[in-house]
């Protein structure tokens, strides 16, 4: 199934339309490309409608957000959202300002978002900020571990629901949810903490997987995060004496790039909740 | 006559002003200072002029253009021409958003530019999209292959004689060309495309060697795509199992910074047409 | 003592925020995590306040200011500065475009600035561009050498007196002085200067050691002019043949995140007068 969904990745190339975060701009584009799918920048108001148009998807990261690239992040959804495209939202730093917090439920008010990805106190954020916590008033902790697992679960499960989109929360155990299911993900490094952005790597790739796949989106936006976890295991595993954060980065790059069907199945740790 | 392009960068390190998109730029910074350049990047319309100034060149990528910037493209072009700095203009994006088109053709206008690059489909819009197409109206394909060279020789050279610059189209077969003669380069290799931003870096590199090559400035920008080329050809055979894309970047980048004149004479591989 | 600094560091994981250039924004993050610290970048008017208060210290660089991020740097100054927080000033350019000194002039004037770090023609720009130039007007060259060693140590410490805050000048030779300590230090290899952003690198650095050794800040800032340089040189001698600035740039970094206290105190080349 997961490598069904990257094979489908790696046939149809994807194009996704990317506005992020300049920090880490350039990891997302190399990462979108080592998948298999083709990335495009654009964050202009006057750009965003036709560079929107002409790709599959929308990833909007709100990292390094201002106010000339907020209207463009709603003007390229609601283009998106006409064309049918799925949009996926990184709500970066939401909960640590007040214009990160309302801009994110904005996006989530005025959109129909297909995927939100977060860690799982943006997450938090936007579930318990929205002022309306019916359904979702699970007591989650701050992080997800296995002693929290099952009211994470729980919670991820009840907010995909009522929100009616797909749910990944990333962190030492991963979850992605939509109000049915959910897919609890062991891949991965904590390492991966201490390389900037691959959060927002993750989200890039997450987009072009659920472009891919319109019939599976669950499925290939829980591959995408298995794949992203594998190729922290196999990018750990190449390491050197001396080497570091850096060279972790280009190792898991790569790892994207040669992953195959074969090797995602194998390495994938997941089960079904 | 391309080692000696070569030498001329390493020993002028030729001041280069970037106003560049934000995804490649690091990279582009870094392929400046590995070819014996020196790179600046400012974009505001209160910097860009006292900026330019100091410099010897100036390059536009409109790659991330937005409002702000926009603007700055044209001050800072003005400047450059007043001052008789060589202008490369890098139309990313032009025919894949009305905003792109019409800022990269206004360009064209507006100011005197020295060289165009881009690839054949951003080529082709620049040429067709100004309204008047007398005199390039050859029937080119979308793709330069050894099938539609002809043509798109005669293309290039057409245009470039018409527009009263150099044009560079790369792909898989690259073109340079003012218009009486046309460098057709077959260095390169097609997993350069699977790294973000080897249009944008090889835009920077070419106006590092038009700058240091005054009196030689089409074969500066033939040397640079020479150069990139067979950067890219000596960065791929030093992979090792398991490297994908991210370290090839890396060893693009590092074969530029120890590239000397006697490899790049015998690694270029071009014909004059 | 730099040991200590370095694992201050490690223990208290500064959260430091960075107003800061995009061309070497990645970088700057990935270092920051290297050692130990946090890095969030925020740059709009609207955001700064609120992240600059999570925060324990505030890095502002002025490498690609425009008009939108320069009120912001004023803002988050201003509300670090009610917190007490340490701000450090990376005036990149500073002397080379009006926009830009005048902008570093007037940080300097409406802030309460912990560190200035620069190299001497920025800090020069700083110290003379004021119009006040009295106890400071040693007779400095545009390079520290040893031979105006003694010249531009008696300057930077007079500047320092005067604006009351740490001047950290780099170069071959770095000095990093209050008004009555100066720490000559060498190490570092001349190589660095062929990577883009190793001196915003050293300012994102220098912010985290700054905010984890408040008792300390003029050590600490010293320990971090040690690190950076002592990484360049581990980083150089893993250096293999065919290797170049980009792969130097990721081993420089990778040998930020293996620093250990020992190999610190050990490889650290400085005295002071």
């Amino acid at each position: 199934m997961f490598g069904n969904c990257l094979e489908n990745v790696r046939k149809t190339v994807p194009l996704v339309h990317n506005i992020t975060n300049y920090v880490t701009v350039n990891d997302v584009a190399n990462v979108l490309l080592a998948c298999g799918g083709s990335p495009i920048m654009s964050d202009d108001r006057e750009d965003v409608e036709d560079i929107t148009s002409i790709c599959g998807g929308l990833n909007i990261n709100i990292g390094t957000l201002n106010q000339n690239t907020i209207p463009s992040m709603f003007l390229a959804g609601k283009k998106a959202n006409e064309l049918g495209h799925p949009v996926l939202l990184d709500p970066v730093g939401a909960g640590a300002s007040k214009l990160r917090t309302e801009t994110a439920l904005k996006l989530m008010e005025e959109l129909k978002l297909t995927v939100i990805r977060g860690n799982i106190s943006e997450i938090k954020t936007l579930a318990f900020g929205s002022g309306s916590t019916k359904g979702v008033d699970a007591d989650v902790a701050d992080a997800v571990t296995e002693e929290t697992l099952e009211d994470a679960v729980a919670f991820v499960k009840a907010l995909a629901g009522k929100l009616g989109c797909i749910i990944a929360v990333t962190g030492a155990i991963d979850l992605v949810a939509d109000g049915e299911k959910c897919y609890v993900i062991r891949n991965g490094r904590k390492e991966m903490g201490q390389i900037t952005g691959t959060g927002c790597q993750l989200s890039g790739l997450m987009t072009a997987y659920v472009v891919a796949n319109p019939d599976n989106r669950l499925e290939a936006a829980a591959a995408a995060v298995c794949l992203m976890g594998l190729a922290g295991e196999i990018g750990w595993s190449r390491m050197q004496e001396g080497d570091g954060n850096s060279t972790y980065r280009n190792r898991i790059i790569d790892a994207i790039y040669n992953m195959d069907a074969e090797t995602l199945e194998e390495g994938a740790k997941y089960e079904l909740r």
